[in-house]
């Protein structure tokens, strides 16, 4: 079966697109319809510039969260919606949408889609693919409308029944896809201390960010050690990167009278616990992430610069490259030739696979912050947050979103872009792989 | 030979001790040594801290040049002829010197003390060290001699004989060893524009951070071709990173009224390759650092982490290791299996330890901001930089180095010391090497 994906295959095509590309080019046209219907007056209830309708939808599309205007005032339910469609849209990807449509025509998936199917997940194995988008679509109706139920509870006798349903609704989607948009201009920060909003929030965004394959691995094995490799790794990085954060946040901020200080005990374990969580891809604040101490931000920019699950709604370099890069140079320093853990090896593809990564992604935000430091007039940490925040399509911001100048959100946009797509798939879009024709001999090079 | 080089060989030692261990506490020795003399009184016009004295120390036998006192001023000739001495002390190596005592003493040279060379001078080859460090002693007195001749033709028709040859002498070695010490509070501002002074200084740090193997291989090869590979990436590496850095600062500064706009355009084109040149790890400034762009900034913090050459008197995480990184990520891109560069193939374990070089650097300068970013109340930019100066011994700094706090300066001494010992030194001395005891099958990761 493998064989027959032939390079045969894409010439013969009319229109030379690899499967990135097709990708690529399917974020941008629903950033365009989305740009457009946000640019529609029954969206707005004061008109926006159409630079600031393109940034709301790649931003929704590419579940990122960064706003340059208020989402809760400035878009009509009309707009919001339009928001929570693009949001869903981008979060489960577009292939699965694609699969879902064929589906429903009734025709039988190709050979093609299902690539297109795979690079969106960063499947390796083409088999059991279009069961697990079925799977996907299932499971994913099922978590929201669980997560939708519990919101409601907690919020229609606050707000009445089509106010607090529909706050539910958006915040359900929102917090599933990692998106980050809330129809507060201060997020979550009224609920900071209120337990099913925690939980429900951090649950939906947790689950929707850890990647797919892991829970439908969980869900199969419910047994750790017969788990694969990958979520071996997933579940134990996850759970140890949010506890060190936890852990230093809540010390960080205990005594900052802007943020934690002033809030009793429970409250403050609970805002330490989300501000720890969000920052991998989520977006969502319960406190006022701008008056966080400069070690805390610090702190943040790392967990956004990680990010979440391969085959997730969540973006970054990955847990999993971040804990393969550890364990490559702790296997170095101990002078062992193979990086184990959980008593198996990791491929030298992966680990090298791991530092491209690392440092096109290091690049790419080297680049752009040098880029805004240029057109931006604030403080260089406040940039740094916001272009780290962008790559990771967290959505976090120190307040910067709004007063970004026109290059810098065209900037942000891209950025958002390329934080989605994933700095590899663009990378190999733009370079096309090729045989090595000579074999040269090796030769020493002192480093370090 | 390098059969001889048993485990026993250590086993049978009374302290068990490995070279890059006896190297680290070789430096703390003349750390101690250094600020026992600072601390008195003849070598202050004013008492300083022990603190301060351990922080001098530590700054000139590491060759970083942050002050955080002014040399010029504070100290007498006394003391800055201490500390003349603990520049060149560092920058030739503690081993060059003990190599030198040994051969005074008429001695043969042992094995050990051979291994001690070795790593002091990140050489693979045990013969002909001794002969190299020899060669090394002769061209640096050589070229110390020249640098001296032409900048006291510069200095002693403006100060006199006495202390225009003393100015010569003392940044003659602080140039060479790329120490970054001045006498001026201002460095060179105040020849920012003469071409001998910037001719003079910039050739004595360049030559003495490009790594002296390189420096032997182009005597003895004069044709580009027929270089080491390692010679061949680092001119090169060396030549377009320069080149890169010289246009970025030219324009960046070009208006910016507090450093190169107010200048004539010769003095510009002067001014901006000074500091293009200056953050790889010479130190000097001719312009007011803090007082130059951000951009420009960001840009220097990427130079100063990137360093100079291996066996050199340059720190940071050298040239080579950044450019063997970007060719593998290059070749990952490509598709292909082996980093390829002038006909030749880099060794996959170059590829792994240059990995390992910039988790553990980008790990230590992290830990490092982070404490920093508790315990000072700096903008983040200037703690940013002063941190990374530190780590690449480099010595620039936005003003911050005498504001800050008493465990600000501990934490940048130890942080000076890491970065001229080397995080991969300084991390085997942590970790020895140990034999894998299990071969474990490959499992695949997603990582991206
Ligand atoms: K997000
Ligand atoms: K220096």
């Amino acid at each position: 079966m493998r064989k027959f994906i032939s390079t045969n295959k894409w010439k013969g095509s009319v229109i030379h697109l690899s499967p990135p590309q097709v990708l690529a080019l399917g974020f941008i046209a629903f950033i365009f319809i989305g740009a457009v219907l946000l640019k529609l007056p029954v969206a707005t209830t004061s008109s926006i510039s159409w630079l600031d309708a393109i940034f709301t939808a790649t931003s929704a599309i590419t579940v990122t969260g960064l706003v340059v205007v208020d989402t809760g005032t400035v878009y009509t339910v009309f707009g919001q919606i339009v928001i929570m469609c693009l949001i869903q849209l981008g979060g489960l990807g577009l292939m699965t949408f694609a699969v879902l449509i064929v589906m429903m025509l009734g025709k039988k998936i190709g050979l093609q889609q299902r690539i297109l199917i795979q690079e969106s997940f960063n499947q390796t194995s083409l088999g059991g693919l279009v069961r697990l988008v079925k799977i996907l679509l299932i499971f994913t109706l099922l978590l929201e409308s669980i997560a939708f139920i519990l919101l409601s509870i907690s919020w229609v006798p606050e707000f009445g029944w089509r106010e607090g349903m529909y706050q539910s609704l958006f915040h359900t989607i929102s917090a599933y896809n990692n998106a980050g948009f809330s129809l507060w201009s201060d997020g979550l920060s009224a609920y900071v201390g209120d337990p099913i909003v925690n939980i429900v929030i951090t649950s939906l965004f947790i689950t929707g960010g850890i990647g797919f394959t892991v829970l439908v691995d969980l869900w199969s094995k419910r047994n750790f050690k017969r788990l694969t490799l990958h979520s071996k790794i997933m579940i134990v990085g996850t759970f140890s990167i949010n506890i060190v954060a936890f852990l230093l946040i809540f010390v960080l901020e205990y005594a900052n009278p802007a943020t934690l200080g002033s809030l009793p005990l429970s409250d403050k374990f609970w805002g330490a616990y989300f501000q720890a969580v969000t920052p991998r891809t989520a977006g969502f604040n319960s406190i006022d992430i701008g008056a966080m101490t400069t070690p805390a931000l610090l702190l943040m920019i790392l967990l956004m610069f990680i990010g979440g699950g391969s085959a997730s709604t969540a973006s970054g370099i990955k847990v999993t490259t971040f804990i393969v890069m550890v364990l490559a140079t702790i296997t170095f320093l101990r002078g062992r030739s193979e990086t184990m853990v959980f008593n198996r090896t990791i491929k030298l593809q992966t680990i090298i696979k791991s530092l491209a990564i690392i440092v096109i992604s290091l690049s790419v935000t080297f680049l752009v912050l040098f880029i805004l430091t240029i057109t931006e007039k604030a403080p260089f940490l406040e940039i740094l947050f916001e272009v780290v925040s962008a790559f990771g399509t967290v959505g976090l911001s120190m307040g910067l979103t709004p007063e970004l100048t026109a290059v810098g959100k065209q900037v942000i946009i891209i950025m958002m872009f390329i934080g989605r797509i994933g700095p590899l798939t663009l990378a190999f879009t733009l370079a096309r792989p090729k045989k090595s024709p000579i074999k040269y001999p090796e030769e020493e090079v002192f480093t370090g």
